[in-house]
């Protein structure tokens, strides 16, 4: 019996010496190719963890914020909170008969996107604030869940869940590894993004900082709900994003990864920081596997931010040289 | 060699499984008197973290929302953020020429705070605004930084950061140990508690929602600061607390702890959930280790709340009974 539970724990200190050397040797990141970039965040993670050294950062500090949008997961041909909103107006026409009349619905009815969206962002806002609001969080959560759970991207057929970057998930899963708390900041809406980056991220919802709505807690007939409000209540983009940072987080974070303009800021932030930092970009340029776009898109456009990137020696991602893959279904 | 590994390893065993017998014998909560109050603690983090239990809740989802003013630290003879913006005001008097024939500034440089203080919330908004904006958000975390380590109490003459409930810090632990996730959901600024709040409570600075002033991003000749604005951007009280819950959080609590109508509705929100919940009220009933004050205070006011506490059976904590020990100081 004496034997039985040396020779058990003789095997189980092999093993976890034998897990630690496995661990050690195996690649964090094998989805990027060998390159400036993944030597960049790998010495940038080596540094920061090493005890001791000159610019070791204790684990509670470790924030690092992702964009979202065209960081994680992919923003072409559209954002897909928009490609949600639109799939909503499809929904609801039944229930607004004057949409028929109205320009805007109008045209999104005929199919006519791209003319619906010539408006702009006031044309986006009206159609965030008709399909978003004037419900619960809850009834919102719901549509949300079931839309992530069927709908499908217009271009690759695929979950949207599915169209998500594979070499940004090692990069959350290498930094999760080496006790950074990592933080999503996106424009995009907090209340879309929350029921599901969990699962496909590993981030809860409570590091999720996004756009929002106002909000008003309601009781009716004595059951507490929380009424999303046509009215928005903050837009989480460019200068917006640090200014979130500091309200939610309360923390410079030490790493920042963005991918458009909208994320300059945030960038500067991060970077303006006493000690180790590391800014990054990721920048579009696979046409084949992905979408290539930068200084003239009008989704994620990327102009004033690569400049800034050289002249700060921020680490800029090139899609095409840097990813071995890009979506995990390319490697079935 | 091989017989020393032996007994090392044997010894480890033993002692991991003394500790493990030691934890669980000990209690938890020392400074709980035997009662209804630390029963009902106890049987609700049994019931929640029971594997297999009807009640279980994942630990991703454990979130614990707590008042800092009257729950966690004293809040008598006033907020302890408006004493510190009262020194404020006598620091800045020499910058303010003009404070001098200007009332309610005149008169707390009279040190006549209760004529200053008569004005009731506008007077205070403008006490702080006039005290807390117009300087950078790392500037301020320096002067509260600062006056956490010095200010002492105007009564019991003790630094502010002794002034917390022992009890509730065993509460606190307690729900961590249990893998709980603890916030602090404050009707205080944000900014004002985050310097200070890891060390007296355990509590990260990313886990403490508050009240907020407007920030505005600038650059500097390059350099990246945020500007507090002297304009309100949040107030965490109230209906404003389950807002900020959900827009800070995303989760419904399952367990809140206040102690005034100011949280009233985070514990409407948080039992006025699906599953196991814990509301909890601390009623200052204790004038001779603390201050008794409830219906007619107006700091922490708790009239309402202890209504609806009654009829929706939430706990009750009377200080005066419940609680062995108030202060960590008194047991020197």
């Amino acid at each position: 019996m004496r034997h039985g539970i040396l020779k058990a724990l003789i095997f189980a200190v092999a093993q976890s010496v034998l897990c630690v050397e496995i661990v050690h040797a195996a690649d964090p990141l094998p989805s990027w190719n060998d390159g400036a970039a993944k030597k960049a965040i790998v010495e940038f993670v080596s540094k920061v963890t090493k005890e001791g050294g000159p610019e070791f950062v204790p684990s509670a500090e470790r924030i690092a914020t992702f964009d979202n949008d065209g960081t994680l997961w992919a923003e072409q041909p559209m954002y897909f909170q928009l490609l949600f909103a639109l799939d909503r107006v499809k929904a609801l026409a039944p229930q607004h008969p004057e949409w028929k009349d109205k320009e805007l619905f109008a045209s999104l009815l005929k199919g006519d996107v791209k003319g619906a969206l010539a408006g702009g962002e006031p044309a986006i806002f009206k159609i965030v604030m008709a399909t978003h609001a004037s419900m619960t969080t809850e009834e919102f959560e719901q549509l949300v869940t079931d839309w992530v759970a069927t709908a499908k991207h217009p271009v690759t057929k695929r979950p949207y869940t599915e169209m998500v970057y594979q070499p940004m998930l090692e990069v959350l899963a290498y930094l999760n590894a080496n006790g950074f708390k990592t933080f999503i900041v996106s424009g995009g809406g907090v209340e879309f993004m929350r029921p599901w980056v969990q699962k496909t991220y590993g981030i809860p919802p409570e590091r999720v900082i996004g756009s929002s709505a106002k909000l008003r807690f309601d009781l009716r007939d004595g059951t507490p709900m929380l009424m999303k409000l046509p009215e928005l209540n903050f837009f989480d983009d460019q200068a917006g994003k640090p200014v979130a940072i500091q309200t939610y987080i309360g923390r410079r974070p030490i790493a920042a990864f963005g991918n458009s303009d909208g994320d300059l800021q945030m960038l500067q932030w991060t970077c303006g920081g006493v000690g180790a930092r590391f800014c990054m970009y990721v920048h579009h340029t696979d046409a084949a596997r992905e979408w290539a776009y930068d200084r003239q898109s009008h989704v994620g456009q990327l102009d004033k931010g690569l400049g800034e990137a050289k002249t700060k020696g921020w680490t800029v991602v090139d899609i095409k040289q840097d990813w071995k893959t890009v979506f995990a279904f390319e490697n079935p």
